[in-house]
C-alpha cells in the first residue's frame, strides 16, 4: 500500500496548474487575502490603492498530526507560564540586565516600567495574545516516508511571541481557501486515493473568531468609568502608520463590531496621531477623541498593541505614548513586562537549569522543556565562553543561529555567517545577541505561490500556535492569577528550503495549511 | 424641523474625510470589493497579480422611498411580462426584423435560433436573472426639498436587462459597507439628526443569496442523465476570458458550493474553452471535461451566461459555442429569445399601444406604462418619421438619446450630438437605433471614491431591481408557466451629475446604497 507521502501533492498538467493558480488568486481577491500596495519610497499608499495577493501554498503542505497535537496541548501550559513570567520584575530583570545597556529596544521598554513604577501601574488585569513558533527537527529524516514508517523527528521551539503577534488571520484564510479547493475537488488526483481522505480532514482554524472573543473578554473584564466624560466604551487597535498588513489586523475590528452586543473599536497611529487624539483622566482613565469621531469622547478599555515592537518607535513620541498606554487605566494587550517576555534573551534565561519550576510545576516544565533547543547567551559567564566558542569556529558555527533581541525574522545570522559578523561588531555589542542551535526540518514537495510568481520545489513550515489569555496580578504567595487560558488556533507558514529567513508579509514565504498525516 | 435633504450628508473636516476614506479602502479590501488590475494592453493579469478598490460612493444617496419600494413591487410583473415576451417568437421577430440586416448581434442571435429550431429545442425550462434599471424624472426638482416637501416626480425605466445582467455582487457589498460605517458612527455627526435615523435603517440587499438560489432552483429542476457518462451534475459560468470583474461572478460560484447540498459549479471560458472541453451526447446531454479536472466527466444543469453580449463574440468559434449551448439539454440563463428581449428594439416595439396588453393583464400593463418613457424607432413609419425630426433638430435633439441595440453602456449619443452622430452615418443604419426621451434626475449632494480619486459634487443614481425566476414554455393557450417570480435584490449606483454614462467598472460611476427619506 502507498503512503500519502508518496503520492502527495499530486502531479498535474500545466493546464491544470494553471487553472488551479488563476481559481486561488481569485479567492484570494474575494476574500481579502492580500497585501496593500505600498509604494516602496514613502510607504504611502499610492494615488490609487492596490493590493495583491499574499504569498499561499498551492497545496496544503504534509506536517505530523502527532505534532501539531501536541503543538497545540502545549499552548495553554506555555500560556500559564509566559504571565507567571510577566508578573516576576525581578526575574525578567535578572534575564535582560545584560541587554539594556546595548539595546535600544530594552532599554526604551525597561525606563518606562520604571517610570510607570514610580506612581505604580492602575490596571491589574492583562491580556495576551501569544504565538508559539516551531518547527519539526529531524536532521537524518527523509520524505517521503517510507510505508508503515513514522515521522521521527522531533517538535522544537524557534521563538515565543508575545507582542503584536501577526499571520492569525491570513492564516485563518489560508486554510478557508485550502479548505474551499478540497471541497471543490481541485486537488482530487480522481481516484480514490489518500489524498482525498487526508484533505477531507483539514484542521479547522477560527483564530478571528478567538483572537477578537479575547480581546471582547478583555474588553467585558475593564470596569468602564463611563459617565463622566465619555459615552461609549471601546478598544483601541495602536497600529502602524502606512501599513500594508492591514488584511491582518482589520478582521479582528469588524469582529467585534460584529460581536453580540456589538464592541466599538477603533484604530490610531502610534505614536504621534495616539499622543494628539488621547488624553489621561486625573484617575488614568484613556480617553480618544480623535476629530474623525467628531464630538464623541471615548473610554479604552483595552489597548490592543500592533505597533511598537521596533526600537526606531521608540524616539520622545514614542516613549510618550506608550508611557501613556502604561499608566492609564485601559488593559493592555500586552502588558509590559509581557511584552519583555518576546526578547530572546529571556527565552535563554528560560532554558538554564531550573527556570522553568520557578514558574510550573515539575511535570509541566518537563513537556516545555522537550521543545526546546540549545540556547546560549555570549557573555562573560562559563556558558557564555562555550558559546563564544561555537560562535566564532567556522565549523561548529554551521549548527547555529545568532538571533538579536529583535522581533520577527530579518535580523538573524546563519551558520557560516556568524563568525565574521561578530569579528566586524564590538565585543561589547555580543551581549545583544544569543546563539540558538539550528533547528534541521525535512523538507517536502510543494508549489509556492507569491507576487514574484511560482516556485516549486522543497519546501519546510513553521507551525505557529496562537494562545490567548487573560490574568490578574496577585500577591507575593500566587503572583499570577489566570482568568482565562486558551488555544486561540494557529498559523503555518511555509518556504523554500534554502531560505532561512521566514517572513511572508516581507516575501520569504507563504501561508499554508497542515495536511496532516 | 429641518428636513433630511437640508442636513445630508454631514460636512466633515478635511481629517475626517481621509480617515473615512481610508477605513473604506481597508474595508473594500477586507472584502472582495474590488477589480483585477488588468494590463490595458494585452488585457492579461500583470505578473504580479494586482487589485483596487471598485468605485464605491462614501455617503449613501438620498433617494425616495416611495419610488425604491415600487421599483421592488414592480419587478414581479416585469418578470412575467419578459418571460411572456421569451416564449412568443413571432413577436420577437416582427420587433427585431429591421434590426436583423443592420445589427450583427441581433443577425448572428436570429441566426443561432434558427438553426436550433431545424431541430428543436431540447430544454422546456429556462431561468432568468434580469435587471430593471430607473432612474428619478423630475426636470423641476430641485433637492435639497423644503420641509414638509415630498418628491414630486416619477421613476422611469432606464432599460431592461436580460442577459448577464452584472454589479449584484458589487451592489451587496456596497451596502454592507454603507451598513457597517453607519453602525459603527463613521457618519454620526454627533447629535441626534435625522441622519442617525435613517441610516439605521438602510435597506437590506441580499443580491449574491438570491441570484444563487435562483441558480439552485434551477439546477433543481435539471432531470439529470447522470449515471450514463458523467458522474456530477453542476452549473456552468460561461465567461469572458481574461475577465477583471471577478468579484462580481465568483462569489456567486462560491455561493453554490457552499449551499446545503453543495452545487458544483464551474467556470469556462467563452468560445474557445467551451468548445474545447465541452461535448454533446446523442441525447444533448452537455458534458464538461476540462483538463483540469483531471478524468472526471460533468453533465451540465444550467449554463449561466456571463459572455457571449457583445457581437464581436459571435464570430465562427462564437457562434458554433452558443449553438452548443442552445442545442443543449441545459437550462439556459436565459434563453436565446429572452437574451433577444434586452434589445432595445424590442423594448421600443413593447411601448407601442397595446404591446404590452398583449402579455399582461390591463392593470399590470398600466403599472409597467407608468414606468415608461417614449420611444421611437427611427424607421419608414409615420412614428418613425416623427422620430428622424426630432432626432436631427439640433434643439428638441437635446431631449434624446440615441441608443443602439448593444448591452450596457459606452454606445448611446446625447442630445446635442445626436444630428451630427446620424449625418455622419448611411440612413440604412439608423434603424439600428432607438431614440429614447431623457429622464432628468433631480441631483443631490456626495463623495465619490474612485481609482482616479475622490470627487464631490451634484450626482444622480440608477436604480437597478433584480428579478429572478424559472418558467417553462406552454401550449398555444398558456405560452408561459412561471415556475418561480422573485425580486432578487437591487443595484444602485451613482454618477457625477455631469457625465453621461453610467458603468462602473468602466470608470463612470460608483456603487452605492440607498439612502430612504
Amino acid at each position: 500500500m502507498a503512503s500519502l507521502n508518496e503520492e502527495y501533492p499530486p502531479e498535474f498538467s500545466d493546464e491544470r496548474s494553471l487553472a488551479l493558480v488563476s481559481d486561488i488568486i481569485d479567492w484570494q481577491i474575494n476574500h481579502g487575502s492580500l497585501l496593500k500596495h505600498m509604494d516602496p519610497e514613502t510607504r504611502f499608499p499610492d494615488d490609487s490603492p492596490q493590493c495583491y495577493p499574499v504569498g499561499i501554498t498551492i497545496f496544503p503542505t504534509l506536517f505530523p498530526r502527532e505534532h501539531f497535537d501536541r503543538a497545540c496541548e502545549l499552548q495553554t501550559i506555555y500560556n500559564e507560564l509566559y504571565c507567571a513570567m510577566a508578573e516576576d520584575e525581578r526575574w525578567i530583570f535578572e534575564a535582560i540586565r545584560d541587554l539594556i545597556p546595548v539595546d535600544p529596544l530594552a532599554a526604551a521598554l525597561w525606563g518606562i516600567h520604571e517610570e510607570v513604577k514610580k506612581v505604580g501601574y492602575r490596571q491589574r488585569v492583562s491580556v495576551g495574545i501569544f504565538r508559539s513558533d516551531y518547527m519539526l527537527d529531524g536532521p537524518g529524516v527523509e520524505f517521503p516516508l517510507r510505508p508503515g514508517e513514522n515521522f521521527a523527528g522531533s517538535l522544537k521551539q524557534v521563538e515565543f511571541n508575545t507582542f503584536s503577534c501577526a499571520g492569525a488571520t491570513h492564516a485563518n484564510k489560508a486554510v478557508d481557501m485550502h479548505r474551499y479547493f478540497a471541497r471543490t475537488n481541485a486537488y482530487d488526483p480522481g481516484d480514490d486515493r489518500l489524498i482525498n481522505v487526508a484533505l477531507a480532514a483539514l484542521p479547522h482554524n477560527n483564530t478571528i473568531a478567538s483572537l477578537s472573543a479575547c480581546l471582547a473578554a478583555a474588553h467585558d473584564a475593564y470596569q468602564p468609568r463611563k459617565g463622566q466624560v465619555a459615552t461609549e466604551t471601546a478598544v483601541l487597535f495602536v497600529v502602524q502608520p502606512n501599513n500594508f498588513n492591514i488584511a491582518d489586523e482589520r478582521p479582528l475590528e469588524y469582529a467585534l463590531w460584529n460581536h453580540d452586543p456589538p464592541i466599538p473599536a477603533y484604530r490610531v497611529d502610534y505614536p504621534n496621531d495616539f499622543l494628539q487624539y488621547t488624553t489621561l483622566t486625573e484617575s488614568r482613565v484613556l480617553l480618544f477623541h480623535p476629530p474623525w469621531l467628531g464630538s464623541k469622547c471615548v473610554e479604552i478599555s483595552v489597548a490592543y498593541m500592533r505597533a511598537g515592537y521596533e526600537a526606531h518607535e521608540y524616539d520622545t513620541t514614542g516613549r510618550e505614548a506608550r508611557l501613556r498606554i502604561e499608566l492609564s487605566m485601559a488593559i493592555k494587550c500586552p502588558s509590559l513586562l509581557a511584552h519583555i517576555c518576546t526578547f530572546k534573551k529571556v527565552q535563554c534565561a528560560l532554558t538554564t537549569p531550573g527556570a522553568l519550576e520557578h514558574f510550573i510545576s515539575p511535570a509541566k516544565a518537563a513537556l516545555i522543556r522537550s521543545t526546546f533547543v540549545s540556547m546560549y547567551p555570549l557573555d562573560d559567564s562559563e556558558v557564555g565562553s562555550h558559546a563564544r566558542h561555537l560562535a566564532t569556529d567556522p565549523e561548529l558555527s554551521q549548527n547555529y543561529i545568532l538571533k538579536p533581541s529583535l522581533e520577527g525574522g530579518g535580523h538573524n545570522i546563519f551558520g557560516e555567517d556568524i563568525p565574521g559578523f561578530l569579528a566586524a561588531i564590538p565585543q561589547s555589542q555580543w551581549s545583544a545577541y544569543i546563539l540558538m542551535e539550528r533547528i534541521r526540518s525535512p523538507s517536502v514537495f510543494n508549489v509556492l505561490l507569491s507576487s514574484s510568481g511560482l516556485d516549486s520545489g522543497g519546501v519546510i513550515s513553521e507551525l505557529g500556535i496562537f494562545g490567548t489569555c487573560l490574568w490578574r496580578d496577585g500577591t507575593e504567595e500566587r503572583p499570577c492569577e489566570m482568568l482565562q487560558n486558551s488555544v486561540g488556533g494557529w498559523s503555518f507558514k511555509t518556504k523554500h528550503e534554502e531560505v532561512n529567513e521566514m517572513s511572508v508579509v516581507k516575501g520569504y514565504g507563504c501561508f499554508d495549511t497542515p495536511l496532516l498525516f
